[in-house]
Order: structure tokens, then sequence, then C-alpha cells
């Protein structure tokens, strides 16, 4: 079984609110549509959850009554990506059902708590590939808190023994260097244990802020990997490169393993 | 606590496949809003989910694979609308959120085997009110089965100890016999213990099948009443009855109760 989540950057248009990039997700569905093997999909938020989620400061947890209206604007919108992505899914031929991260998910700081498996295992069971999404959901801490794709992807693929996890972006893997800063980059084709410190060490010196996404995606690939689950950032982007990740063959990105 | 359900018949236009009643909607969320105390709605599916259901013969469960695209385009078109019912809740200021049902509830041979609570409960803590719907969901004795709107609201009325259910439709209420093939019928101002299988038997003594649907509503809504939790039924079609029947206020329709 494989474990696939679609970056947010890659099925919306970041910087422009509740904008979908419906000919990349039909593409990646046709991608995804020639892997004929047990598969969980998972997506990010992209330019439907973020502004509200940011506009409404989700992420901090219950402060005030007027975020109330943050959360079902956002639950809402998540919807209807998560709508955008399971039809294109479908009309490639792939028997793909939503499942919502908020039913299923429980956090505590954060952090998730509790995360009710059954219904994914139920559906793969049936044939079916459940679709999730990060999503704002509830947390006995805060009240609530924002959970990313990229934790429930590594969450399932740890807790289901994935036999591997991709993670679709808009860039071509990691990089040794932040690319958006630092001309002369490298793309990292591995991150294994005789160069992860280096790695984490030279993305953390370059850039806090710009890096702390693909940063938070390693730390967590990574303790992935130590599980014994290897995956792979692709670029989504670029046509055929979910294909081949999704088939196992050769192709360009950066695998994060524990090398033998 | 009030469990409200708004009939598939009453929000959709039973016979034109995916028709949504949106004015009847409109003015449903308007008359919900006014009322101030913690809600749970469940709507059914009507034209959405009902023809797939039938034409995949998905209650029978798992019998083909071919019934596998019936399961996801029946999960499709019942989360859009319930996208659309929401939406017009959001829009008449009720602060309401999605719940899924399929990733809630479990069945065994079409009967609630479970259906996790947590979800529910922790959003009306937060000021927010769940809305659930009649869908396909899994079951562990026939792969899938349907579980209709009646009977997660009377599961909820009961688990949640609801103060009453509201039962919303496209007619007065339960009438002494089926109103569309016998003239001169009578609407039941409420049904209790004294007259409870005297209506049974003339609903199913004059035709099995037209009364089905509201013979099965009456069987579950009594043994709600039997535990205690009185339920109306109203019709929402008739504008303000269902803003009355929320308020507790006198409102022409059929009470279910055990008489004191």
């Amino acid at each position: 079984m494989i474990v696939l989540k679609l970056g947010g950057s890659l099925i919306t248009l970041k910087h422009k609110k509740f904008s979908f990039r419906r000919k990349v997700m039909e593409r990646l569905a046709a991608e995804i549509g020639d892997y004929k093997g047990k598969l969980i999909i998972i997506h990010g938020g992209g330019s439907f959850g973020h502004p509200l989620a940011y506009e409404y400061g989700l992420n901090n947890g219950y402060e005030d009554e007027r975020q109330i209206d943050g959360v079902v604007l956002t639950r809402l919108a998540m919807e209807r990506l998560n709508d955008k992505v399971v039809s294109a899914l479908l009309d490639s031929g792939i028997k793909a059902v939503s499942l919502q991260t908020s039913a299923l998910a429980f956090c505590r700081g954060g952090e998730i708590e509790r995360l009710n498996l059954e219904p994914v295992k139920r559906f793969l069971d049936i044939g079916i590939t459940p679709v999730l999404y990060g999503d704002v959901v509830l947390d006995s801490a805060k009240g609530f808190c924002i959970l990313s794709g990229d934790r429930i992807a590594v969450h399932l693929s740890r807790t289901l023994m994935a036999d591997r996890a991709i993670m679709a972006i808009d860039k071509d893997g990691i990089f040794d260097r932040d690319p958006n800063i630092t001309k002369g980059t490298k793309l990292l084709a591995e991150v294994n244990q005789h160069n992860y410190q280096e790695v984490l060490r030279s993305l953390g010196s370059v850039h806090g802020d710009v890096t702390g996404g693909i940063t938070g995606k390693l730390r967590e690939l990574w303790l992935l990997a130590e599980d014994g689950i290897e995956s792979i950032i692709v670029n989504g982007l670029v046509p055929g490169r979910l294909q081949k990740a999704l088939l196992g063959q050769e192709v360009k990105g950066t695998r994060i393993r524990v090398a033998p």
C-alpha cells in the first residue's frame, strides 16, 4: 500500500484564494490511475485552507468566539477543494471516496492524539481509495487546531505500515540550500543517515522561515525512514514523475531512507 | 438540545435527480436561525442519494464489483447535497459544520453497530451545529449499506438524550389513512400509547408500500417516545411551522409521545 500526499501548492495556486489547478489535477489523476495497487491519498489545503486558517488564527486554538466563523468557513472550503480532487480522481477511473479528517482525527496541543483508522482500512478492503486532507480538527487542549496533510500522511504511513510514501509537491525535491534565494543549489537525490544532519543544518542556516515547510517535512519523513518506511519527494508539476514514483521506477526527486 | 431531521423529499424534488429546492432550504435555514439553543441537524438523501443507491442496489450490500461505482458516486452526490445544506445554514448565520456519516457510523446487517459521537459532542461544545446525513456506510456483514437520515436522527436523539426531536417532511404529519389514496383522511395531532397500535394497523392496512416510509418512521419515533424523548413531525413546506416547532410553540403536526 502506498500513501500519496498531494501538496496544497501543487493543486492550488498558493497566492490566489480558492484557485484550483484543474489541469494539473486532471493530469495527476491520470498518472495515479496507472497505478493499480492499494493507495491512500491525502491532499493539502493550499489557497482553500491556508488564507482562512491564517485570517482567523485557527492554529492558535480557541481564543475568541469570532474564530468559530473561521472554523466553519475553513471546513466548508476544504470540503470544496476535496470535492474537486475526488471528482478528478473519479473521472480518471479511480474509485475514490472522501474521508473527512475532522470526523476521524483528534489532536491535543496540535499533535495527533487519535486518528480512527477503521473507515480508512475498510474502504481499502473493498477496493476503494480513501482521500483525506489537511483540515481544522478538534483539539482537546486548544479547542481546535490545524492538522496538516503532511502530518496525516506520515501518521497513516506509519500506523498502516505503508510500503512507501510519496510526497508530490511543486518543487523537484529537497535542495542542499533554499533554491529560492541561493544560486547553484543542488537537488539531493537521497537523504539518509550519512547526510541527514548536514542537510538539516544547511536548510536551517539559510533561511529559517522560508525553508520551515520543507525542513518540517524532512524531519517527519526522516522519523518515518527510521521506522523503516521509505519516502520520496517528487515534483508533481513535471508530467510523468508522480507516475514513475507510483510504479517504483527511477525518477528525479529526493528519496528519504535509511541506506543499506 | 434538539435533533432536527430535514427530509430528503423536503429539500430535494423527489423525482428529479440532483434537484435541490434552494428556496425551500433558504427559508428553512432562516427559520432554524431563530432558534438559539444547541442543535444537531440531519438531512436525508432525496434525489441525490436514492436514485443512485437504487440503481446500484446498494442496500443489498456487496454483491459485485460494479456496485463500488455506486458507492463512490453516492458518496460524492451526498457530499454535494450536504454542501448546499451547510451553505444555506451558514448564510443564515448558523455556525454549521458537515460531519460525514460514513466516517462516523458503522453498521452490521443494516443496523447501526457503532456511531462515533465524539466529534458530534465536541463540535456542539464549542458552539457549532453538526450536520449529518443519510448515506452509504460501511457494514461489517454486508460490506456496505444505506443508513437513513431517520435512523441517524433517532439514534442521536437517544444516545445524546435530546430534549426533543423534530422531523420536518413534505407532509403535514401522520394521517389516519394514506392521504395519497384515501379521501377525507384526518391528520393525527398526537400518537401516544392509547392510539399507537391502531394507527400502525390503519396505516399498514391501507397500502403497505406507499406508507412504508411513514410507518417505519412512526415505529422508530415510538421507540424513542418510550425512551422518554418526544418528537414531532411537521410540514417544512409550510412557512413558519419548523420555526414554531423549534421554539416549542403550538404548531400543526403530529406529536409522538407517551401521554402523561
